[in-house]
């Protein structure tokens, strides 16, 4: 059976895995008109979808079996190996998209298993939380074969204004993906232990947050600067050097650990300014801690 | 010799230290019309500023003598004490504003010295570069008594449109200073990075750039809820289970450690990300790490 046809609003999807993120695909897909059919792991999910007109199904085989499109959203590329790999045969000649979030190196595995069993495979990887998929302001990844993604773009903009294909190589997704939440997951981290910082000496949140907020603004011309200095590998400092940087970044250290705070973290950024310095970059920017990134000392580098 | 009149406008000024910041001030200072007084522990700074019509002496004493508002901008506390503690006679009786940037205890000790002294002290941050100075962006803290603040608020307004007066205790400054430079630094560590990693699979800084911009929009929010949650004291995580986060960071992690990238600074992050789940934090949302930031391990909180 396949509900498909070749206007592609009217193209049948199918997703598997029905958390939260694999709910508001499947509902951003009914939205827009799509037959979905609907599978989960554990049987219990997806009422509201199927009140919407969601098939659901007893078993992965049949929800595969049931579109030409296949959207897979686990917790994790193991656990969507453990649904997808007893139904390749049923995957065979169909499309495969798997916005479950994991490393470059899995997207390329996944790719390589799908490869064998004649599964045209696109990586894909979600930007924005629940509450966003399916809005114009959605941003979404994909990577791999541009014939592939061409034929299905129309469908899987149904996920988000802003779906994006990044190039050939099924690991692109995962690589942008991981680097956004690098710097997202990091920064988040400090702002945290901003509020620690801050809280320790009886300022609220309330009011440390504007002057958090109003510190945004630096941002995107830092962003654009330290793009433009990574691909030159140029590093200007003479307006802050790292030198002097490291110093603030030290202060910052003396008064978390004086609080008694974690300073982990801080410990590890403070690492890689010493190793830049000792590099000889002290008279440089901060963009030149990127020469320390790329030289962990071996001991630091495992976990 | 004072050149202070009661018009705020003509109060003379002494600026000690001519560091690429205490240029910055001085000319403000100068550009607002203020008689200004300058002095360097090395004499061959401050030409520009003398050809602007700064009186330039020969000692930090006749310096501090020539004006009632004294403002400080060292390399930090150390150096600004090594200038200050043979002048304390010279200093009696006038009003000190040191704006080198250094821990809270430092400025809190600052403060006890200047009080032994009888020299009246208003302690300060500048949280913008060099060339913000003296413009209506230029956001500058101040933290002392109230009274000495006021006295002097009109002069002081001549370095940034945005001074801001915290309350009373000396430290507030370096509080609120440390903790945004926390939340910048620890952010701007992640965005080097996040390039870094990236950049080992061949992704150039001007393709990722547009996407770490557009990600920014995010934190407004992020800010908000924090500091609602910081204040609060719960973290709720239906959307985004801090279990399901450190597993994003560990992708990272693993991400880039197969690229031979420091992940000194990741680890930091996942260890109190860890330490927040094991202590029954897992269903709460991301704020929730304040509660390990809060309670380091005993052997990680050393440097």
């Amino acid at each position: 059976m396949t509900n498909q046809s070749h206007n592609p609003s009217e193209s049948s999807v199918t997703v598997l895995g029905l958390g939260a993120m694999g709910q508001a695909l499947a509902g951003a897909f009914l939205k827009a008109g799509h037959p979905t059919t609907i599978w989960n792991r554990t049987p219990n999910k997806g009422d509201d979808l199927v009140a919407r007109g969601a098939v659901r199904t007893a078993t992965a085989a049949e929800a595969v079996r049931a579109s030409d499109l296949v959207i897979v959203c686990l917790y994790d590329y193991e656990a969507s190996q453990a649904v997808l790999g007893p139904i390749a045969a049923d995957l065979s000649g169909r499309v495969l998209v798997n916005l479950t979030s994991d490393t470059p190196e899995r997207s390329r595995e996944a790719a390589a298993w799908a490869a064998e069993h004649g599964v045209a495979y696109l990586d894909g990887a979600i930007l924005v939380p629940v509450t966003v998929i399916g809005t114009p302001d959605a941003l979404l990844f994909h990577s791999g074969p541009k014939s592939v993604y061409e034929r299905h773009e129309g469908t899987l903009k149904a996920l988000g204004g802003k779906t994006v294909y990044l190039g050939e190589d099924h690991g692109l997704a995962a690589v942008y993906d991981n680097a956004l939440l690098d710097f997202f997951w990091t920064s988040m981290a400090g702002l945290v232990h901003a509020f620690a910082l801050a809280g320790a000496d009886g300022v609220k949140g309330a009011d440390l947050a504007p002057y958090l907020s109003a510190l945004l603004s630096i941002f995107p011309p830092a962003i654009e600067s330290t793009a433009v200095e990574v691909d030159s590998g140029e590093y200007p400092g003479e307006q802050a050097p790292l030198a002097t940087e490291a110093v603030n970044v030290d202060h910052i250290i003396h008064a978390s650990a004086h609080r008694g705070l974690d300073v982990q973290a801080l410990n590890g950024v403070k690492a890689v300014l010493d190793r830049a310095i000792a590099k000889g970059h002290g008279a440089d920017g901060w963009t030149a801690v990127i020469e320390a990134i790329r030289t962990p000392e071996p001991q630091a580098q495992a976990r």
